[in-house]
């Protein structure tokens, strides 16, 4: 047996008796699922993954996802033996403060972790977007990422093979931990790895078998994955609990500790604790380019109707000339979003992804966890295929920047499985996530430029219709304001609304004001944060709100200002909530506003009985 | 040329042509991805499909999906060349009010339409949910879909060829329309039917290539679809626009009508205006078998405390001894969500879908197009992974039983990523949508009948860990209702809880209780719709209203009480949410409570500052 060879056994068995040691610390977890996992690992970190430890952030480095996340201790026994964390954090596992959670998550102790899994089906995805943000930068790198056989059923795994071959990604390779158990029993396909090889190889992918014990063949295979030009899967037969005669290929140890006194016997079979330590080997010393010229456009400005959907496209475009960091993504709807205006002025910078939305999403986590401000953009409605990737990008801390467009039932004719009217409720549930809706031109280029530094998951929501132009190019647009259009010492009511709702709180305003009733007209832009003082104003002043919204009325912008009234004081004053109550049909945008009760002659409906209380 | 060949060729043109009409008339629509399917639909209505045009409900009908919603106008077109509609109703498309939508949508004008589409990708599940409910009957029925080649970019096809293929589904064909172009240009493979072919066969499927305007062909492909005992996909190449010069094979041409002074000439090359009547052939007149022995088992009781998530998996089972329409899907965590308690009774109405939530949903849909009471389960938090299947079936107006388990940080150790904080959001979000989060086993029992007979989606969240026993076995707990724990005549404030937080509210009660506050303790079981005549009185006798959940604080259980407040009258007083704030991580469950500010001393510190104003 050669050095290397004694030295990746060694590791497997180190990171499979550390998985058992800090699970059973822990009292639960997943050190079976880990054990498969061992001698993939141990191979990959000690001679293949280059990444200099110390200096996690160095854009040479390769990349690394554990796709399958519940193998967590395993990938936390893999940073302990390369230096990264220590054995008293290695057993904090699962304990609440531990930078070590359940499941891997990048916090800021943790540098070595790039995004959380624990969702599955998600990893490969992200790690294409870091092996397309290399490619765009020069990078020597390859992305790699382990995946878990039970997780080859979800089609975001497919749909991320799909658009790898596509993109002839070369510096991309998956390692398919084939151990034939899921959580409660075998798998579709148990060790059937020609199954797989089959369909990676009909999805333009190279596949490569080997048993995933044998840490030679396991070298021999990841060699070739990185010689081959096209992306490759290394799947590795493996046994769940490899290593320990009582929980070696059993059934019901999924997602349980070893007890305590077990452990020992366990520990015993797999030749003991060790306390190895490897150092991978370095990256090249590759730095990034120097950014060429870039186009010093001045910003799009308007003073007639334009569709907010439109001025998107234009910002987008306008910041791609002056930020090198911008990548843009479509769902093949460009022409929709106009995203396209994008591929024309930065087609290095714009990835088709073609219509699959959860890939979309997975590629632009990895994306901006590489450095790049990264967009994507589709209809809204269609936004919510994507909600779990939109979620784990949260606990990845990610910057997400997203549009949706075609919002509410003012897209009209299309129908329902067009309209967004659940996005606002699904966007502001996120922890930490911006939700932003303009009505105009001017602001919506305002709020992309300011989407561009903002961290978190922001949401730029676009109408598919003109909407006429409210602002000078000199307004500024923060985050958390809003503005008022119309003020006086003693209104009466105050109408808030957002996007195409503002443009009928002005009209019902005009409506009310020629009746006698004085409105306060609140543009709600930033729909979250909302600002909060000038809505609990608001009520102070008025004593009366009515909130209009192209959106279900469940959790959109009238929670978000009944939400911002609860937090600031004691409540006074009536609030009536106009917005979508029943399932639309198709029709023109102004019919299904009506039918909606959000157009003018509602609001002003709603406002008389507001101000009467 | 036979005369079926004539026949098909004839009523091939008369779709197109009537795509044509229709789209113009509307100013909007698809006619071009319309016309590639024309020759498809043509042989498929005319000679292959058996269904009853007068009884559309018969359970012996084959059923058929247009996945590729988009080329709705070919369905209207073919429904009225079978009589469903009249060319006046055809006409009408697009227009507020009528029934033939934008995009497919089943309403009770349209019966012959069972689930809605327009969101792609989702068909081919819906479809494979259709094929396995007639399998479980005995029915004689086939489920065909048509697909459009962009779709096939999506992932949720995938699942559902996989999932086809496992279940060994030999009455599911699928139509595949590769005519080529986008919505913003060429797709990712063309014409290569080869792709799909390989990708087909991979996933265990029989792949039949054929030109899809040549009607014979077709009708060969077909006849062998369905001597063929594999699931069965017929890749046909089209052409977009086929039969049109100007149109046939263009790129610019997607979602465009032609305008009217084209019109004419179009009609010209197709031929000419026909009004052919074709009836499909009649279903055989097999009927449902009769019902055997059922389970007359009694509803499951506690004394003791027992987790929600058990209760729910007892209660299913119980109801499967009594329901034989009762279906039950897994995404591979049926020892998790309990739904392995309904395997063991019923195993013939459990499906094994493994982790592959948007097939699950997709399944659950067609299943219940079929008649039957289906439910699916899985974490609350991958439930999101399925948000477009899901708002998807409210446009199906389907009935969809869902249970979304281990909710809120209350799981504790697993993590974030495992951790449902935004479902209530989300659920609450969609049109006619229920949502139910019971604090106890009764409770839970109680609502899981209830949901039996409840239209719509209906979700019930439950919780991971053991909750107190609170209701005996005669409490009634109908939806829309509530149960008031503890209310005096001079309550000092409510708090108002429902699962988990239930239990810390009564705690924070006592508490109050003996520093001379009294607390009014309402169980909002019901979040959706929510008891709103309760909470105003709540609102109206204490003026303090603590609303406690483990769940993100936007749009959850607190917005539901504000939004119920702002639509029952004038707000005086004040209310306080706790929810989560921030981005949890691992810990014990009461230790997150604890960091969440959800627990009896964040309810007690809450619940003084309300009473202080």
């Amino acid at each position: 047996m050669g050095d290397r060879t004694q030295l990746w056994n060694d590791l497997a068995a180190q990171i499979a008796v550390d998985s058992l040691r800090a699970t059973t610390a822990a009292g639960s977890g997943h050190p079976t699922s880990s054990m498969s996992s061992a001698h993939l690992l141990a191979v990959l970190f000690a001679d293949h993954l280059r990444t200099d430890v110390g200096d996690p952030r160095n854009p040479a480095n390769d990349r690394f996802v554990m796709s399958k996340g519940h193998a967590a201790p395993a990938l936390y026994a893999t940073l302990k033996a390369i230096g990264a964390i220590d054995d008293g954090t290695l057993l904090t596992l699962r304990r609440m403060g531990s930078p070590i959670q359940g499941h891997p998550a990048p916090v800021p102790e943790l540098p070595w972790i790039d995004v959380a899994s624990g969702s599955l089906g998600q990893g490969l995805a992200v790690g294409l977007g870091m092996a397309l943000a290399m490619r765009m930068d020069g990078a020597p790198g390859t992305a790699w990422v382990l995946l878990g056989d039970s997780e080859m059923a979800e089609g975001s795994v497919w749909e991320a093979m799909e658009a790898a071959a596509f993109h002839e990604v070369g510096n991309l390779t998956a390692v398919l931990d084939l151990n034939r158990l899921g959580q409660r029993g075998p798998t579709m396909h148990g060790w059937q790895g020609d199954v797989f090889r089959d369909r990676a190889e009909a999805f333009g992918w190279t596949a490569i078998q080997v048993d995933g014990h044998d840490v030679d063949a396991i070298d021999a295979a990841y060699r070739a994955a990185l010689a081959d030009d096209r992306p490759t899967i290394v799947i590795a037969r493996t046994e769940k609990g490899h290593g320990v005669s009582f929980l070696a290929d059993q059934e019901g140890w999924h997602g349980k500790a070893v007890p305590a006194d077990r452990l020992e016997a366990a520990i015993a079979e797999l030749g003991g604790a060790r306390d190895l330590r490897v150092t991978p080997h370095s990256p090249s010393d590759w730095k990034p380019m120097q950014v060429g010229e870039l186009r010093a456009a001045p910003a799009p400005t308007y003073d007639g109707p334009v569709a907010t959907r439109k001025a998107f496209g234009d910002a987008l475009a306008w910041l791609a000339g002056h930020r090198p960091d911008l990548v843009v993504l479509d769902g093949e709807v460009g022409n929709s979003t106009y995203t396209e205006d994008v591929a024309r002025v930065a087609p290095e910078r714009f990835v088709q992804l073609y219509i699959a939305e959860q890939c979309m999403i997975g590629v632009q986590t990895g994306l901006q966890a590489l450095g790049k401000t990264a967009w994507a953009a589709s209809f809204g409605a269609f936004l919510t295929r994507a909600y779990d990737q939109i979620r784990m990008a949260v606990i990845s801390r990610a910057d997400l920047r997203l549009c949706g467009s075609h919002a509410g039932v003012s897209i009209g004719e299309d129908g329902p499985s067009q309209m967004a009217v659940e996005d606002l409720a699904m966007f502001r549930a996120l922890d930490g996530s911006t939700v932003l809706y303009p009505a105009d031109g001017t602001s919506t280029v305002k709020l992309v430029a300011a989407m561009c530094d903002h961290p978190g998951v922001t949401y730029l929501r676009t109408t598919r219709e003109a909407t006429f132009s409210l602002y000078g190019a000199d307004e500024a647009f923060p985050i958390g304001g809003s503005k008022t259009l119309a003020e006086g010492g003693e209104d009466d009511v105050t109408l808030i609304g957002a996007g195409v709702t503002l443009h009928t709180c002005m009209g019902a305003a005009e409506l009310l004001g020629a009746d006698g009733i004085t409105a306060r007209v609140i543009d709600a832009y930033s729909v979250k944060p909302i600002d909060a003082p000038t809505v609990r104003r608001a009520l102070d002043d008025t004593g009366a709100i009515v909130v209009v919204e192209d959106h279900r009325v469940e959790g959109g912008l009238g929670a978000a200002v009944l939400e911002a009234l609860a937090a600031t004081g004691p409540l006074a004053g009536r609030v009536i909530q106009l917005g979508v109550h029943d399932l639309p049909g198709s029709g023109a945008p102004e019919e299904l506003r009506a039918w909606a009760g959000i157009d003018e002659d509602a609001i002003v409906a709603a406002a008389r009985e507001a101000v009467a209380g």
